[in-house]
């Protein structure tokens, strides 16, 4: 029997409900398919942040990078001003770990309701690769004020003033700013990860981005992806604006492949794949390293509100384990658990209510679990 | 007779064919209301620039700050590089006239198709005010290696390096950046004008931030905001992420009512709230300086394919000239037009390929301008 040793951060608010609902699935196909998992409980999150002040140690996050995969559940608690936790934890280990890929299928089951007309499961099924690193994600800017930031205050002076002979008074204002930065190498690392998908999918890559305006950062990120895809002369590719891409997502999905795209750009799009897909409750994510520690989650949030009431949709999260043990190399076991996702939706007969249904987070996981061992 | 003197750039693509109804349909509604339209036709776009290598002098800049309110039609042709003339002129026309509202009505017209399930125009009905002269519009980036850019190679090694004790090598890589930033006067009249516009509707504003990431500039965004609703006593707010509210765009969108959002984050769910009010072929925009000159336009761009075709649908301009007129002060004849625009669409008769009709460009002009003179 293979030994796994996996970490698990079931995190905030309804993340230890469906973490567990996770586990016991995973679980299941261990059962089945000959394998065993101990997991490893990590505490982080708002309540240890309160009770110890630790959003998450270095020396926690070395003795992590000795596993390959790592299991979350959600961060983010309405006690703490936004951005402190998910900073501090989540972004902080997607960094540390250089989990430089951020692989969020985009498929729509069969069975599951999606708030998109005419569309159907042949029709959304794509990948999104979000870089994971870099981008305005980086976490560097600032204030400014008379005299503090001469330098920014100068540029805009030259933009507003000098460019068009106006004369607009900057030193009065205070400014906020933001920074973002790519890299040639994490560019090209994330893009040839996109191709290397496509080349057992439909053979077309998307690439994101805003080149007509952010014409600095995404011009080159824009160079890379040319780079590459020369070197892939079986593909298909094409260039979308962001603002257009929101509308494909809607209006033609089918159009879509394997779409890859910078960091903040993946973080709004994805979110609107969730929705056309059926929903956050159904959309998992994977933060991958493929030579290091990986990180396998549920895209959506923490969801104080139903926190204890056993009531939230686990899919996403189940779905996000059988990424994290195809990652592990189980994947005729991951296939098993996508199945088994597949056939609870179809029976019907247990779900959550986001899916119309009045059953419990615990129920789906059992039902899942049950389908899986064949019982 | 009152006479106003209005300044029209077609632009590229379809440019010029929309502007011909969007003019024929006001010049029909000065007729019933007692108003005439100079129109002043200036020939800035791709082949301008093809022929004299000018984009838009300040001459002429200067020369349109003498009026109220400008009829752009679309920039941008492929032959030209992505950005060059949409920096170059739409948004030199934005920072010069410091437009700072970018008004984008999301409202879904009765008859429309709509891609989104079990939604009606009452439940697709709200604005969008988007910031227009500020955040990572401003132009302000560049390229780095070794030795060039030292500060922004040494904040990245802070950043991954020093922090986690990774020894990544910077040195020999390249780097693309982009600056956003965004003042406490910008950001201010931008929502203090949302609020003004909520006055006269719900009394919702919804702000778009991603303050949780972003946020040195967007906490900045949301320290403003708080300090204009605390003004507001009468009103109620709520925060959205971004990669949030492209969900609630599909699915809650009657949850809104006026929302204000950063310039790059309002382009992109614009973009799909165009699709939502049922595709680019209706979405009108206004680029608002409310003691200045303002400037209309469909916010569609010049669908190069298209062009000369008298195919394309007319009435986002059409729309967009509702909205100029309004500003000149027609009011009644501004509502006139939008709902002209919408007997037309209920009448069902007269309609271009995108609303599934085989009528061209031209017919659906005349059919607004004949609704408008009661013929
Ligand atoms: C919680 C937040 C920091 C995070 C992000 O912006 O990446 C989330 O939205 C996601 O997409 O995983
Ligand atoms: C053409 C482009 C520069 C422009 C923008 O990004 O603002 C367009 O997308 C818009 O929304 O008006």
């Amino acid at each position: 029997m293979t030994q796994y040793k996996v970490p698990v951060l079931p995190g905030d608010g309804i993340g230890p409900e469906i973490i567990a609902e996770g586990r016991k699935v995973i679980d299941a196909a261990g059962e089945r398919f000959g394998f065993d998992v101990e997991w490893i409980e990590y505490p982080h999150g708002a309540d240890h942040y309160l009770e110890t002040g630790e959003l998450i140690s270095e020396e926690t996050l070395k003795e992590l990078s000795g596993y390959p995969a790592i299991y979350l559940g959600s961060i983010g608690d309405p006690r703490i001003a936004p951005g402190v936790l998910e900073k501090g934890i989540l972004l902080t280990a997607r960094f540390y770990f250089d989990q430089y890929i951020n692989l969020r299928p985009i498929k729509l089951l069969e069975g599951v309701w999606t708030p998109i007309k005419d569309k159907t499961s042949k029709d959304i099924d794509f990948v999104v690769v979000r870089e994971n690193t870099e981008d305005f994600y980086i976490g560097i800017g600032g204030r400014a004020k008379k005299g503090a930031s001469k330098d920014l205050l100068e540029v805009k002076r030259t933009l507003y003033s000098a460019k068009f002979g106006l004369d607009i008074e900057t030193d009065s204002e205070e400014i906020g700013y933001q920074i973002g930065l790519i890299s040639k190498e994490g560019t090209k690392r994330v893009i040839e990860y996109a191709f290397d998908l496509a080349e057992n999918r439909k053979k077309h890559v998307s690439s994101v981005d805003k080149a007509n305006v952010l014409s600095d950062i995404y011009g080159f990120w824009r160079e890379e992806f040319n780079a590459v895809a020369e070197k892939h002369p079986g593909f298909t590719t094409d260039f979308n604006f962001v603002d257009a891409i929101t509308m494909w997502f809607v209006k033609n999905p089918e159009w879509f492949d394997v779409v890859v795209t910078p960091n903040m750009f993946g973080d709004i799009i994805t979110d609107l794949g969730a929705m056309i897909q059926g929903g956050l409750g159904l959309a998992p994510g994977g933060n991958i390293n493929p030579n290091g520690t990986s990180m396998f989650e549920p895209i959506h949030g923490s969801a104080p509100k139903y926190k204890g009431q056993n009531k939230v949709n686990p899919i996403a999260t189940i779905w996000a384990g059988a990424m994290l043990i195809e990652q592990l190399g189980e994947k005729e076991a991951a296939d098993t658990i996508v199945n088994a996702i597949q056939k609870n939706i179809l029976d019907g007969k247990v779900k959550t209510y986001d899916m119309g249904g009045k059953n419990t987070t615990s129920d789906v996981g059992d039902d899942i679990a049950r389908i899986i061992k064949g019982e």
